[in-house]
């Protein structure tokens, strides 16, 4: 049917053609005035998204080797961490802290529902030796937003660094880490910035940077003093993927231009059109309470084979949706809203689940899901979406 | 002067219109068929530039994450390693190996000249538990070219895994790693491979595989036997730079409707443009007896300052060059001849070193020095280049 292709998946995301354009130019060297200077700018723009007055430190790595260097760079083996384990990427967490040998005790929470500051307090309590806590500011794999905020507010109180994976939630949930007193804060260039995948960024608080001063490199790869040291200079420690800073600077500008206030209202009323309308579809939420602001997580109906589904929705509309992972698959739809997406992506995806669940025989929604996840949609562009607790 | 660009450093290269437009297509998801395909496509190539039927595995990180992904994936703390330590890279295996755990012997190897047979044979003698040698194919820092398929063929008939970094080699000369018996290539992105930085790929020997399966891992990014298990898969354990990826299989389909012989006969002609270009400009070469084919390094006449030099040619040239790293700097002037550029870039190269050399009062050298090295690139042209010892 010749239809647009329209990637709904919660990473790689689709990217604006200002974005694509500004990245096909030829390359420029990364050790040369010209770099040195976009890094500069890249940066000043960086620490407004990060809300920190510390350096936000490109990597060359997927998300997953950002986390690898927040463990490697800031504890020992021997040392004692919590992880929030609710889902693959919290599972993640305790696999990286395992091979550098820490004491891992996780808080194992059920895929789809958000740690509570009781648990995470209680797991302190018992664990006044914790060095640090592991977690998810969202997790990709359930939908959930964890609360970062609430538990940073607990941790800044002790001598126990909070180190928060936002690879889904960066640029498109605020995490003023300064403010709220998170140590660590990473992301992924492929989810909220509208990049490709390649490059991950990763800022430290003023206590995490003292204590990762003292904690001996381990993995020459990842070295986080050495990169602050390059940063300052407008560079990185190994060669950077330039076209990716590149375009980094040019979607931190469209950011910037709109202001951090609309990105953040906007993805908020994606998330209302998208979760108002799978509802209107008969489709309950995975994350009822507390949700992330770039994905949608459903529940498939019992009997529904969820490959087949994403099957329809790529083969007969052009929208490629995620599945579940883990015991998850084929379960669950995970709908991306994040990146270079709008509100008539999201109105595309929906009829694609509900051309695929009519094709699976599934149907048991309402006729005006559309208009439903529409108005939803509009009522909440008329408020500022407060900030995640 | 309005003066085109002309990267001329030994990476970033300058990359062809047609792999930077077909990478600024829109994202495609790394986990779906399309990707898949794409893979599968890619593999099929790389190992023809490898020259192996093992699987060449595709990582998202610089050379430097390659280097340690086959340290931590190959050795374990307490084994003994010989390193050829004859300029920069040369001492980043040292720091690698160190940093693992390993046992290091060092064979110092004045920068500019080439480890012999006999020292790495005398070495193996005196160490018979070595595990392996690690080295450079093409020093990147100096301009050598170490004679990896002489020493693999003295590996290979000992218990001894010969990894060769061919960061800056791969695509510029030829190095078939099964003829050879090299037990672990690897390479970046971003320099003959005509593509911005952010990939690695590597590929081990069918015994060094034997190994890396004995070996558990110990920094979760790097995970050989993992990224083999996706590779088979048509995927990557991590998320992948999905544009280079698809950058990569335009850069080798140019590659492969040119020819392998003809891209490194281009590579063997331009060095010796480079080469003649700069002698008669009165330039003594740094490597003057084996060198690498991508990169051209000469010494500066005394009192040069090499800083300055540069300076004048990208400002007044458009011309960027690459200086001397480490004691080395400001002594040394690198001219890059890899990725994207032909004979017309070397002979601007060659003469905005002249006009350097000249503001610099430092001209000694013939007036037709860009005939001198075009002759000598003409007469090139016409012999097959024959394959590094």
């Amino acid at each position: 049917m010749l239809n647009k292709p329209r990637l709904l998946t919660p990473g790689p995301t689709p990217l604006p053609e200002r974005v694509r354009l500004v990245m096909a130019q030829d390359m420029i060297h990364h050790r040369k005035p010209a770099f040195k200077k976009l890094m500069g700018e890249v940066q000043e723009k960086l620490r407004i998204l990060f809300g920190t007055s510390q350096p936000v430190l490109p990597l060359a790595c997927s998300g997953s080797g950002a986390m690898t260097a927040a463990v490697h760079g800031l504890f020992v083996p021997g040392e004692k961490v919590i992880v929030v384990e609710g889902g693959k990427f919290g599972q993640r967490w305790r696999e990286i802290a395992s091979l550098r040998g820490l004491e891992v005790v996780s808080i194992v929470v059920e895929w789809g529902r958000a740690v509570s500051l009781a648990e995470v307090e209680a797991a302190l309590d018992a664990h006044p030796d914790a060095k640090g806590v592991l977690m998810q500011l969202s997790e990709t794999s359930t939908g959930v937003l964890h609360p970062v905020r609430g538990i940073a507010a607990v941790t800044r109180k002790r001598d126990v660094l909070l180190v928060a994976d936002g690879i889904s939630a960066v640029g498109i949930s605020p995490c003023p880490m300064d403010e709220w007193g998170v140590d660590c804060l990473l992301t992924g260039s492929q989810k909220g910035l509208m990049l490709p995948p390649g490059l991950a960024l990763i800022a430290l608080s003023e206590r995490a940077w003292r204590k990762a001063d003292t904690v001996a490199p381990s993995c020459f790869y990842f070295n986080l003093p050495g990169e602050r040291a390059n940063c300052e200079k407008g560079q990185t420690l190994f060669t950077t993927p330039v076209s990716l800073i590149v375009g980094l600077g040019e979607s931190l500008d469209m950011f910037l231009e709109a202001g951090l206030e609309t990105v953040y209202r906007k993805q908020w009323a994606l998330t209302m059109l998208a979760r108002a309308g799978t509802a209107a579809l008969g489709l309950a939420p995975l994350a009822p309470e507390r949700f992330t602001w770039g994905l949608t997580s459903v529940m498939l109906p019992a009997g529904v084979d969820g490959t087949r589904l994403l099957q329809v929705a790529a083969d007969n509309h052009g929208v490629v949706m995620a599945g579940g992972q883990d015991h998850l698959k084929g379960r669950i739809l995970r709908i991306g809203h994040m990146g270079w997406v709008d509100w008539a992506d999201i109105v595309a995806g929906l009829h694609a689940v509900a051309s695929g669940l009519r094709t699976c025989g599934a149907y048991v929604g309402a006729r005006d899901y559309i208009e439903t996840g529409l108005a939803a949609y509009e009522a909440a562009l008329q408020v500022a979406p407060g900030t995640p607790v």
